[in-house]
């Protein structure tokens, strides 16, 4: 690709940064590639996945969430790659899993992409580049849009609360919309520990699905199926290519283009 | 807390998974605590900071954004974990790089969280616990909402496409909004190499302001100071003790709940 050596590039980069040096377009990509290769041999760029048992994960995942209250992105992902690491070894035992608590509460309690998703996702990508990966996510993303939750049922004894707790689906893969319509549809406190224990049952509940796939996708029998009816109906126009191509993302269109009251103008016409 | 050995926890638990033995509550966190534990022991929970040049790294982040596609989740991760493992050497360049395409154009394609701010939230939550990155988080994600993106000007040469692009404030940390707010403000295609670059270019400005936030915080001198006036009035009924307490989430209400012709019934009324 270049015959710069990597301390030209990187000397390179620092004449650019200071605005002394300029270059073509291969100084700078060789820039960035050799400072990756120089990372990437010493870490190599995917991981070999290994089949589990979902029946076993199941309760990991949920006393994961509930282990030092690393929440729900901990959960799913030490799950999976802990019990790897548990039955394998290394690499998987050598991920520092505290950084998974990132995704707790939709990332730091902003309610954005549940975490649960995101650690399962997060797991899919230590094996899988985007290409193969992107599928096996939407097939969890949709099921999980789909799905009238918590589902998973703790054994007697288990950590946070025992007994049935009322389900919802609530269409979306957003924390921040898949707390607060639980709550609106069963009454519920967002903050009390009731919503806590179903989000413990939902980690299990992700991590359940997402080995699922896995496991199918190792066999090489992984078949995406789920489609959004909304999505298909609103890239018709706004896709790629299509007359107003403005349209970013894969979530449902549904909670926030359809016309639901709780959508409407909050801040003036509030009931 | 607890006198099981590892065995006997994991015995207990193969028991429980197959519906066979009853315990205690102790017996199940035991469980949970001890494969942790055999798991912290190879992996420290967190790991030390070190400060940055802010630019040095925004060059190598923008330029990340472009190699090998692994979008903007990785470069504003690589630029600071990486650049760390480049001073430092272990464990920042044994971090398995490659995981962090995961946030690309809001995972999988998703559109939920910008994946550069996942990037930055990720890098923080290696090195601080949730009480200590949560207000760190809230002020990169707050900075995000009301900022003009994008900023970062390439240096002649970089990766991508040269000359200036529109600027747009999206109100939003969500992909999707921050995205296609953008392209229907501006009218460049949501798919196009523009609208790439435009990404590339706040994964230089994401990168740049998570490490401000990060050298204050390592010299003792963060001081969180953004706030949002839509959300400081909606939690004033939803909060937590409030009458509703339904809200789950710190995302800025307007865009989705201010009356936008944007959010109205596009099923049935649509323009």
């Amino acid at each position: 690709m270049t015959t710069l050596s990597r301390r030209d590039a990187l000397s390179w980069l620092g004449g650019a940064v200071l605005g002394g040096v300029v270059a073509g377009v291969g100084g700078v990509v060789s820039t960035a590639r050799e400072g990756f290769a120089a990372k990437t041999a010493a870490s190599p760029a995917l991981w070999t996945p290994h089949k589990l048992d979902a029946a076993e994960c199941a309760p990991l995942a949920h006393a994961g969430y509930w282990y030092e209250g690393l929440g729900c992105c901990y959960g799913v992902f030490e799950s999976i790659i802990g019990s790897m690491g548990r039955k394998h070894g290394a690499p998987y035992n050598q991920f520092p899993f505290a950084m998974m608590e990132v995704g707790k509460s939709g990332i730091s309690d902003w309610g954005t992409v549940c975490g649960a998703l995101l650690g399962a996702a997060s797991a899919f990508a230590l094996f899988w580049g985007r290409k193969e990966r992107d599928p096996m996510v939407t097939e969890l993303f949709r099921w999980y849009e789909k799905t009238a939750f918590p589902m998973y049922t703790p054994a007697p004894g288990a950590p946070g609360l025992a007994g049935p707790l009322p389900t919802h689906v609530s269409g979306s893969v957003l924390c921040h919309l898949s707390v607060s319509t639980w709550s609106l549809a069963t009454g519920i406190d967002a903050n009390s520990k009731q919503r806590s224990e179903r989000c413990s049952r939902i980690t299990a509940d992700v991590a359940v699905k997402a080995i699922e796939i896995m496991n199918a996708k190792i066999d090489g029998a992984f078949a995406p199926g789920l489609k959004s009816t909304a999505e298909a109906g609103c890239v018709s126009c706004h896709g790629k290519g299509k007359a107003s191509p403005i349209l970013k993302g894969r979530m449902d269109c549904t909670p926030c283009h359809g016309g639901s009251v709780h959508v409407q103008d909050k801040f003036h016409k509030h009931p």
